[in-house]
């Protein structure tokens, strides 16, 4: 995905974190945190991406993520364009550059899109007209780089330095773009160990997460880590691996408090939400002192409001 | 509800107009009488709410509510987010607070929160961060608190002193928030006399509505009244107390103009909108000379704008 | 439609193209002009209509000429409002009007309409307050006047004097508002020869499309064009004139690069969009440098903003 950057560096795109280098990353990421505000200060409240025009489509539903996005461009000074447009395939590769192709006609600058389907954030990229930036809200299960970066902000803010940190991602991990979007990040980051953390049903195949240490009992997973960051299961794939109800999955698989004493005294515990509680994570751990959990989420319009500012500033 | 108020005695937040004192809606009201512009003037355009933001969160529709609090914070320079997010306890109470967690770590400044389920405006209130307000946009049956101001708005311009004024409110008590939020309004404002029409099976019980004079047939209900209220019927809820149709229901219980003479010469005639024309109020009456229907909806955006005005004024 | 005009004849509704005249055309034509970007500049981002409150009304789904209305009110200033309305008659004539008169008690000043039903956006405009203004954004068969708009904007802009032109509009004229609009811009502005080509089912009747060429086969109506506009076939209509398929349909009426011959050599091709290719028009013609289809969506946006512009200048 080189095709992310513009041929002086600069990123253009933001369709997935894999390949992007360590400068490009922590330059993202020190400017997201010069926007992160703490809930009673006064949020940002800018002109510099005045002009600007980014449009959410959306085409599966994702009420925290489109409305962070859209805080984010408001904040900094951008019109935002809600629009309900689906740019799935099934009606034809050449209908999705069509809908393209007259959004930016209409001078759209920035097309945040959150697709299903694979490939549609990279085939829209690799056609829009040279002023027009993709930044991908979700695709499928490969890649969701807002998260992943809001995910390696707040390990940052809270533990420092990444290379001694070791980081446990817990859960289905074969289907979850946001373990692959953590893991990139992390890994770019130079993280001192990444494990990851699933039954063997949602453990991804040996070419996938390489340089990840694997575990298959969340025991042994966490021992020890710094980080423990949660995913959420989706109920429908329980049944597929077999797993007959919530109440086993969280006896095996979940976080309790008592398992978190596994980790070290002052391991953070992360999720992406929304949660399931009782299911992945118990509610003692999620609102308890070692949460990060809302952190993220203020973080996520932080690092949007940074990677907007990113590819629109040749503008 | 004395949690509606900081411990300076300011409002946070608008859930109930229950338990707020006069000097209190007094100044609401003053506030909002500056914000009023008839049909020919331009509306207001201020900057007092910029880099406030506004959720409208909507579980039940209401394009009219809904927009009246947009347009109400926009032209006070607010942001708007539409969020189309359900607060309903059916998915556990937990939900709802990792919802509004998620939003305000946002920072979110508002949430103006419309809810059929009694009892989730308060909830949430209860829980939210130091710098959040909730106003309620319509909860349940129990509370509907700007369309009580703006009723209060209303009666106060055309009538001034409400000491002295017969108020009739009519149709279904019993299952309506508008007649509850009205009452607290006109009972706390000093209203001469309100009045509670309805046939026995939209009465309330005797607990509830107390210090209003009972009316079961209409004309007695507005004889002499200086203001009526008339509400929206519900279809569905005719054939519950065996209306058998609306013909029926208009000859017992409508609004006729031969009715209208039954009250005081000057009377006004309200109606919180949509209206079933011919149902609940005839026509020429509804679009009649002592009809201030279409004052209450300019009223609304003016009062919305106090209420956000005043739950955010101290940040 | 003489009440579209202020007494002064300024444009105070745009329901229809129908009876204005040149000189107003070309007005707003070359209003727009001043307001066309092309991709690699900046679009205009200005504050004539600040103040002013835009609401979109779209009772048909359309969301690109949604989002043409929106980004043209708001890069002039405006605010917009989106609304989930349907005006339709199917409840009652009252609705309607109820609905408009509580969008203008809340000072909305333009109210942009889509509707499959003829007749609303001429009753609405009958009935609102002197400060309010109705755009039609296309009513049924019969009207899309910004569409037509931007249509003689791009072939003005390709071809300049249209005195010594011949356009051809292609395929359904008979259920298509784009045809009409088209047919009344450019019989208004002078067009030499306008032809309308379409199988026999879809030919209007001949009250209609006065002055207008008649062709029933593409080759011949196309034949030394300099101008060709090609309509977007509905499938459901193909089965209901006995167009087996798709295929069939492109063989007989669609634009192919061969077909594109007969046309003069530097005719320009049109379409409204959203386009099927392989059915009424070849990718490597929409593709094609004769094809403006995108200049048209880019002129849309610049239409729409002097539209706006015009009926609200008085205010």
């Amino acid at each position: 995905m080189s095709q992310q950057l513009r041929q002086d560096g600069s990123l253009r795109h933001l369709i997935t974190l894999e390949g992007l280098d360590r400068t490009l990353l922590e330059r993202l990421l020190d400017r997201a945190q010069t926007y992160v505000r703490t809930l009673d200060e006064r949020p940002i409240n800018a002109q510099l991406l005045r002009g600007i025009t980014v449009a959410n489509l959306f085409g599966e539903p994702s009420t925290r993520t489109r409305a962070s996005f859209e805080l984010a461009a408001r904040r900094l000074g951008a019109e935002v364009l809600n629009l309900e447009v689906h740019l799935s395939s099934r009606t034809k590769g050449e209908t999705i550059l069509d809908t393209v192709y007259t959004l930016q006609a209409m001078h759209l600058d920035v097309l945040v899109l959150r697709e299903a389907e694979p490939g549609v954030p990279a085939l829209v990229a690799a056609h829009v007209a040279p002023h027009v930036s993709v930044v991908s809200a979700g695709e499928a299960h490969l890649s969701h780089p807002t998260q992943g970066l809001l995910d390696a902000l707040t390990i940052r803010q809270r533990k420092g330095d990444l290379r001694r940190l070791k980081v446990a991602i817990v859960g289905d991990i074969e289907h979850s773009r946001v373990a692959r979007s953590a893991w990139h990040a992390l890994a770019t980051l130079g993280t001192g160990e990444i494990r990851i953390v699933a039954p063997p049903a949602f453990m991804p195949g040996p070419a996938d997460f390489a340089g990840c240490a694997r575990h298959e009992t969340i025991d042994a997973g966490i021992r020890g880590a710094d980080v423990i960051m949660m995913l959420r299961i989706q109920k429908e794939r329980m049944a597929a691996v077999s797993v007959p109800d919530a109440q086993t999955y969280f006896s095996q698989f979940g976080l309790s408090s008592e398992r978190l004493t596994l980790a070290a005294r002052d391991a953070i515990v992360m999720h992406p939400g929304p949660m399931n509680r009782g299911i992945e994570i118990q509610s003692e751990v999620a609102d308890g002192p070692q949460s990060v959990i809302l952190q993220q989420v203020s973080n996520g319009v932080a690092v949007r409001m940074a990677v907007l500012e990113a590819v629109t500033r040749r503008r």
